[in-house]
């Protein structure tokens, strides 16, 4: 088991089963905040980070976001006790499964992903480990940013974090997923995976969609008439592509009707202005206005 | 004449000519942002409010956004040498008319409206009097707050500010109006009115279209699930529905063409994700990501 850290260390946890021990696979944006908010919270004693890219690992554990790193998955069964798997959504299942066949028993397994049907779905229909669960965690806490530079110890408080246990989920599995969030300051909401699909398509993935089809009508000489409002709109537009296009295509079946309701939405806003019709348009604005004041 | 402030006062603007007398008419969150830049940087030796409400223009004395108020316009000669018009866009033609007819030989009249087109060629269709000259403005620098309340004394440092002069404009009143807003701290830049509704139907009507067809599929089951990027894709539209109404239909052919161009850019994003065509949905997130990056 390679890492940076003295064996020392290792020795001290593998001593030590009382010690609560967290693996951050990805430790990106989210993975590194859940990182620093579990060492400040005192949810876990240390954090492993997991990833590829080594140079970048030992520059977060530099950083302070986690204790030591591994690239590599053990070959026996691994120190931790909670797994948090923070890759992009189109990695998400196959992580949960190779971390899962290494974890001890007890081991909690959970992820951060914008997407949770297809991968819930995928996990449930293979078996994991004795006495390892997984429930998937989706917390509403992201940004256009990435790295775990931009990691903060204050990125899930006040926010929500949706849990989808599903029907054959260990109940008490569940529950402790749902208590980890909120330890972490987190608002929990449980849906299924299918309503939260549903409901993200709507409210994150259609808006990025929206935003980046604006950004790209974008002719560079207005650039410099673009003020706070073509901002605002088309700030997440700058977002990573690649993740994107993971998120997009993972909720597709969803995130197509949510695109379909807003283009009919927006067709009525052009014919309102088409026909002049102030009454209508003013309606439109109107019911636009309730919704955005009521948020 | 009625104003709230003491008679001493009319009669020093009226025994010192030199002074700098600033008429806003309609002080709200624009009009009231210039009436403060301009006297905490020195443009204006004393503010006039012109305007329906008396309580409100009261208020906004009580608030030191102005120094004295009108409810009508004079019946003789006013005292000022400058005019802001800050009414809402299908009331600006009629509003420069009405205060360049009672305003003395050198007063200069701009507006603060973000549509040009249609107003500078109806007012550029009538003979003002003579020495009062009418050129456009558009400071960039709206909110989806309203009111005097909003106003700041720094709204425009920083900002662009757009001046349309027409090419029957005095070549003098275009250079004072930018004078003006450079003395406000803003950056200017100067189009044709028709220029200027081309770009801001881009940069300005449109976000604000597609972000009120954004907020108006939100089903409220799904609020607590909007978190940061679908707020700040919505913010413009908790604006003021009446105002827009009259903004996107005094644009309407440039409003039209916009909305048309995005409706293009929406819909080769909702195939790339009918068609499952990562490739393609990449290329599309790119650009948009490229677009943003340069703001």
């Amino acid at each position: 088991m390679a890492t940076n850290s003295e064996s020392t260390h290792n020795n001290s946890l593998r001593e030590s089963p009382s010690q609560q021990v967290l693996a951050i696979v990805g430790v990106g944006l989210l993975g590194g905040s859940v990182a620093l908010a579990a060492k400040t919270r005192g949810v876990a004693d240390r954090v492993i980070g997991i990833g590829r890219n080594s140079e970048r690992l030992h520059a977060a554990v530099d950083a302070g976001v986690i204790d030591e790193f591994l690239t590599e998955l053990p070959s026996s069964v691994a120190p931790w006790t909670m797994v948090v798997i923070g890759t992009p959504v189109d990695r998400i299942t196959s992580d949960v499964l190779r971390t899962a066949a290494v974890s001890q028993r007890g081991t909690l397994i959970t992820d951060v992903g914008s997407v949770k049907g297809s991968i819930c779905k995928a996990i449930s229909a293979k078996r994991l480990p004795d006495g390892v669960s997984f429930v998937g965690s989706h917390p509403l806490a992201g940004s256009e940013k990435t790295g775990f530079e931009a990691a903060r110890e204050d990125l899930f408080e006040e926010r929500v974090t949706v849990v989808t246990p599903q029907p054959d989920s260990d109940a008490k599995a569940g529950a402790a997923v749902r208590e980890f969030w909120e330890q972490l300051g987190s608002r929990v909401i449980e849906m299924s995976p299918t309503d939260h699909d549903a409901a993200l398509a709507t409210t994150s993935h259609l808006p990025h969609t929206a935003a980046a089809a604006l950004a790209a009508v974008l002719p560079e000489p207005f650039q410099s008439l673009a003020a706070s409002g073509f901002r605002d709109t088309t700030r997440i537009a700058a977002g990573d592509p690649d993740l994107w296009v993971a998120i997009l295509l993972e909720n597709a079946p969803a995130v197509s009707a949510s695109l379909a309701a807003f283009s009919a939405s927006f067709q009525k806003f052009q014919d309102a202005v088409e026909n002049r019709d102030a009454d209508e348009l003013k309606k439109l604005l109107q019911l636009a206005k309730r919704n955005r004041d009521a948020l």
